[in-house]
């Protein structure tokens, strides 16, 4: 009988991982993965960027090449940094990943022993949680508002628990709710995190896809301390088939990053950072975002307006400003994953809220993601769902 | 102050990766790293699977794709471990993942906890030593001859050795000996191993790079009661720049490897992996192997040639007969990392082979790898060091 790790008892599949062989079958509305809009991606210029970079260059492309990243993409990423996060930076302070999942990764590794306490939002992004379990660490769940996490319970939490080692946040148009930090919450969580001095670990996938609004600072640009880590990735403003994503820290805490990417898969792939980084300098980042922004907002639109013509009274949903999810709380009584069953016989797939929140409960919640289906699914998809919920109530 | 995990004390940079950057330097002779031929890389042919790619399927290639990997590549896989290392199995059974460094990492988080003892051979890879000591374990070394893993010194340590949890081999001209088993150790191990039932991880990256002898059997082949995993990657027979390589276990430990793969990085690349997939199907890897063969065959040979002519008698060294390495080992009292700075003065580098043992000593030993540098420069870099090693004789 071969043994396997104690970690091994917390790892399960993701749901939604598995959801989605179920639900890319083409005849049913999927709003259960945060896939990007595939008729958006830039296939004929990337297909253009791959072609300089293999005449230009095709060896070193196909080579292997330093753990940091290939330096012009992090000096992209850097400047980019700059332009939308307020962050001053330099190529010097970027970790190019696969993935920023792989950054989750990193993190969890960087900071955690088994045991020791990680803070999150109430809910929190599943493949976050599926990162930090390999590590075996107590998840302590900050509750949240429709502002986002309660900056109140934080410091609460903060005086009365041992053994905090990393808070993970995700303060843009968060995954699985949609919700978004106001400028005051960023202020107090940062006097609270320097209070403590507790490292932060920044997700910020989305906060490129604001439709409506005031662009918010990122946490980053805020620390004076050095306390946070920021992860961004090219998955959702350009393409998530290059895994790419990147990290970007303070020296010391960045240098521990960079000992787990020699140690957990050498580097990111070099062809696929210098296609990306090619395309950047052949073609128009910014205006490609726009367009995302542009797409995904009517698809956010209609699904919302949708929700709030179909969904019964006792239904809360969020309207966010920007990202991919919008999260719906059904009546206490109804499980999410009851329901789930039940529209799959109806072709509509979203996923369950439970898995969200690390230490169980919440049944009676789901996500739903608008950002790869057309306007029409979504209202015939939302109706289904509502009608669903409907016949559901007691 | 930042705390960190109590891995991070274990892990330092990797050496290797530390040295090549200083000896990417064009003036440097380096047999430092273990880089494939850039000259071989079929950089035309990768251009057209590419392009072929974008235009049949570019939106797929963009997108996420399931944690195993393309489907296509993996019955690939199947095939090729088919034909190459008496195999039999299929694509169910493989998993695609970042580079076989991830293999490495996965392997130790599915069967490794803190304190837990692997076995390994002395000296063994680098890179799979620091993927390990992420899980903080015990390492205990099996003492080895020019043939090998020492099997009779195997048994008595898994006879007296409490919480072995995992074997790490490298039956095929090992990193970074260049050492190869024969059929009756391999025949041999398997029955410890059979008797022990401990998991074996068997990384194969080199097996196909045979210039001369007889094709040895892959533990896996021999494998009866689903021990072995099996790890394979085409960073050395295709190209390193994809970050591609593979898993082949029995299911319930592929399972394993699979949650590994979707908390640390959800898949490998997509594009990568169907670009892989499509130089396969359209161009001849048989034949591209067949030359990096005959090419590293050629430079390897005028290294252990010229090690003949040019070290002094008090030196050892292996001769391969396939792989990217050579191995010395030097008179005991010389240090090879003092012969490293002077041999750098001279512009020629290598790997000193202490970081190859994880319990430290050796001290006298360094790794040359042969398969990037041109037969000229091979003759003048060894010629370089023999001197350099006369002028420290005592």
């Amino acid at each position: 009988m071969v043994e396997f790790s104690s970690r091994m008892d917390l790892l399960k599949g993701s749901e939604i991982r598995e959801l989605l062989k179920l639900t890319s079958r083409p005849d049913i509305i999927s709003f259960a993965g945060g896939l990007p809009a595939p008729e958006l991606f830039p296939v004929a210029q990337m297909e253009e960027a791959s072609k300089v970079v293999m005449e230009e260059n095709g060896r070193a492309a196909l080579q292997y090449s330093t753990t940091e990243g290939f330096p012009r993409l992090r000096q992209q990423i850097a400047e980019r940094m700059g332009a939308k996060n307020n962050i001053k930076t330099d190529a010097d302070h970027i970790l190019v990943t696969s993935g920023s999942q792989q950054g989750l990764d990193f993190a969890a590794r960087v900071f955690l022993n088994k045991g020791d306490v990680v803070l999150l939002e109430s809910p929190s992004y599943l493949g976050a949680i599926n990162a930090f379990k390999a590590c075996e660490p107590k998840f302590v769940e900050v509750p949240t508002d429709n502002g986002g996490m309660i900056m109140e319970e934080l410091d609460k939490i903060l005086a009365t628990t041992k053994n905090v080692k990393m808070i993970y946040v995700i303060p843009d148009f968060q995954n699985p709710t949609g919700r978004t930090w106001d400028l005051d919450r960023r202020h107090k969580f940062m006097e609270i995190i320097n209070k403590y001095e507790i490292p932060v670990i920044e997700d910020n996938p989305y906060g490129e896809l604001r439709f409506e609004g005031k662009s918010m600072p990122a946490l980053k640009s805020l620390d004076t301390k050095g306390l946070v880590v920021f992860l961004g990735t090219f998955s959702k403003i350009l393409a998530p088939g290059y895994r790419l994503g990147w990290v970007f820290a303070e020296t010391e805490i960045l240098s521990k990053f960079n000992f787990m990417e020699q140690a957990a898969s050498l580097q990111a792939s070099t062809i696929g950072q210098m296609e990306t980084s090619k395309w950047i300098d052949m073609f128009d980042l910014d205006a490609h975002v726009a367009e995302i922004r542009k797409v995904y907002g009517k698809r956010r639109s209609v699904m919302v307006d949708t929700m709030a013509k179909e969904l019964p009274d006792c239904c809360e949903f969020t309207r966010p400003d920007g990202g991919l999810f919008t999260w719906i709380v059904l009546p206490e009584y109804m499980d999410a994953k009851e329901l789930q069953m039940k529209c799959l016989e109806k072709k509509v797939a979203f996923v369950p809220g439970g898995s969200f929140f690390p230490n169980g409960g919440h049944e009676n919640t789901l996500r739903l993601n608008y950002s790869c289906m057309p306007e029409d699914k979504i209202v015939t998809g939302i109706t289904a769902l509502a009608q669903t919920i409907k016949e559901n109530l007691k």
